[in-house]
């Protein structure tokens, strides 16, 4: 394990996403997305992504030039058409664009297509925040690694949802859920390190029986949370943002994940909620605070140290993480590495 | 068991809740998305609920004769104060200002507060369809049954969450469902009958584990859909239906199931969006059509008869019941009897 301060893998990652033809400005803003991700704790979707990115970059799947086209705007709705592009600027455009709606009307709802994977929902959802605005993000996911509930078939993405609140003197919330038990990420640790996969997890898609040996994860299903209800909001969430932005969904669906040669057409969708359309602000976040404060300090199960609210951790890991680096696996590096030889870079190893 | 005919119902609520004070109009509605609900296959938010609203309505928990007052309108979003009347018609109103919203901006979001108890959502969430658009419902559960993540406290509803969305051909699908594993209402039949609640329902305030002796349910919490992530979920469902609209969430819940005497100040959103601010109706319906069809026909575990798309079965539950009636659990039939004796109506067994 190495630690990498984040400004050498912020450069790293400009450097390498210029290569691949990124203008210098679209460069450095997905590098600061990617890293974002890991800044906030889901590494998951920060730099262990970027091998996979510069590989669809490099092989022409991803547009490193897209002209992101507003195809539809209302006074509160817009569809984007991202031209194939990196979802991180697609989506940090439209996230943009609900802002800018929601000033003037209230709410914005942004739908995209033609985008790619985006990294961390969470991201965009916290964008609205500083401006005193809700934020919702959904999306289709990049593989469809579900089925339909009762169904064999992985024609269903473990599409997440994301949402973020402002507060006042706490942290604000934020949400960020896959409708899946567990993430395809998770599955690979089990798959790398051959320890049984939880039972819960997986189902076999022959039996539909319990699937926990690592090494058959091939032949299983994700298991969605609470079985029909969360096949029936993947369901929903992924109709919102796939089809109705004229985007891939079920049966079009191209797997990210196995070296995918055409465009994804990825769906997401952002909504933007101005609080003061409800009440001011302040009292907004007042009451915010208090009712987190009402649950951090409610009586806790046995065993449990502290509750946590989704987000309160954010800022702190922030600030632990820009002082401390990333401490990267010695395979991520070496993945890294191989990308910096690929595209005539200096090898992160030799940076650090 | 004997079975009433909807009509019968239909005239036995509107009587009564004339009675109580409501318009004859008021009346008429309310009784009609009372029954709505057991139309559409959702029982436990029907007539079910009619004793416990006559008892709230003639107790003066809830106001019979509300002034609902649009607080603010903006171009896409509206707050509307309820004036404690019954939540269906607070909810109707709700849904039709969204609708008129959209129509204009493409998408309207409208939340309630000082609301109450408006039986099933997915009928909310249902009433943008026919206008285009898709439907969207979340609420503020009328009671704490789940603990944050971690928590032993009952300080989060099973807050729920309703989408709809048009099709072409096929129903439309329309998904409905709280975040918690069972419903509180499907404890209570285990209570009833003593058969033991399933694990992975409910866990006992004082240790966490497991607690299936339905005599002791009244010691449990209701677990949240795939643990902290179902808590999340209804976390954030919860803030953007209550606090957001200035009505009560946590601490601040009464139990509506528990006989309240003070007003619920009941939570509740929805948005409707226009579907064709992002593509023609015509082309979203046969891609909705397209998919929902890719799901029917794909592959099933073993086991599985047919794979039930949510909101499929509306239609065919309608036509059924408006045929056969209701069958009604005799200890219901006497509730029902007791409220007319109480109203001096004629009592319902008299007119089957």
């Amino acid at each position: 394990m190495s630690a990498a301060p984040i400004s050498v893998l912020q450069q790293f990652a400009v450097e390498a996403l210029a290569v691949c033809g990124l203008s210098p400005a679209d460069a450095t803003q997905v590098a600061r997305l990617i890293l974002e991700a890991d800044l906030t704790g889901v590494d998951t979707h920060g730099v262990i992504r970027l091998p996979q990115y510069i590989g669809y970059l490099t092989g022409g799947t991803i547009n490193p030039r897209p002209q992101l086209q507003v195809i539809e705007r209302g006074p509160a709705t817009a569809l984007i058409d991202g031209d194939n592009g990196m979802g991180h600027l697609v989506m940090a455009f439209a996230a943009k664009t609900a802002i800018e709606l929601a000033r003037n009307s209230g709410i914005g709802w942004v739908g995209v297509r033609r985008s790619n994977h985006a990294g961390a929902g969470g991201i965009y959802a916290a964008m609205p925040i500083e401006h005193g605005m809700v934020g919702i993000y959904a999306a289709v996911s990049s593989a469809n690694h579900m089925a339909i509930w009762g169904g064999a078939e992985p024609l269903l993405g473990t599409n997440p949802i994301a949402i973020g609140i402002p507060a006042g003197d706490e942290p604000a919330v934020l949400i960020d859920t896959a409708t899946s038990v567990s993430s395809f990420g998770q599955i690979r640790k089990h798959m790398l390190d051959g320890s049984p996969i939880p039972e819960g997890w997986v189902v076999g898609r022959s039996d539909g029986k319990p699937l926990t040996d690592p090494k058959r994860a091939s032949e299983g299903l994700l298991l969605p949370i609470g079985g029909h209800k969360g096949s029936a909001l993947a369901l929903a969430i992924g109709l919102l943002a796939g089809p109705l932005n004229g985007a891939a969904f079920g049966r079009d669906v191209r797997d990210f994940g196995t070296g995918a040669t055409a465009e994804s057409n990825t769906g997401q969708m952002i909504i933007a909620l101005d609080v003061s359309r409800f009440m001011p602000l302040a009292a907004f976040a007042a009451e915010i605070d208090r009712h987190v404060r009402d649950f951090q300090s409610s009586a806790r199960l046995p065993g449990v140290d502290e509750i946590r609210i989704p987000g309160a951790q954010r800022e702190k890991r922030r600030q632990q993480k820009l002082q401390s680096g990333l401490t990267l696996k010695p395979a991520l590096v070496k993945q890294l590495d191989d990308v910096a030889a690929q595209l005539g870079l200096k090898a992160l190893s030799t940076r650090l």
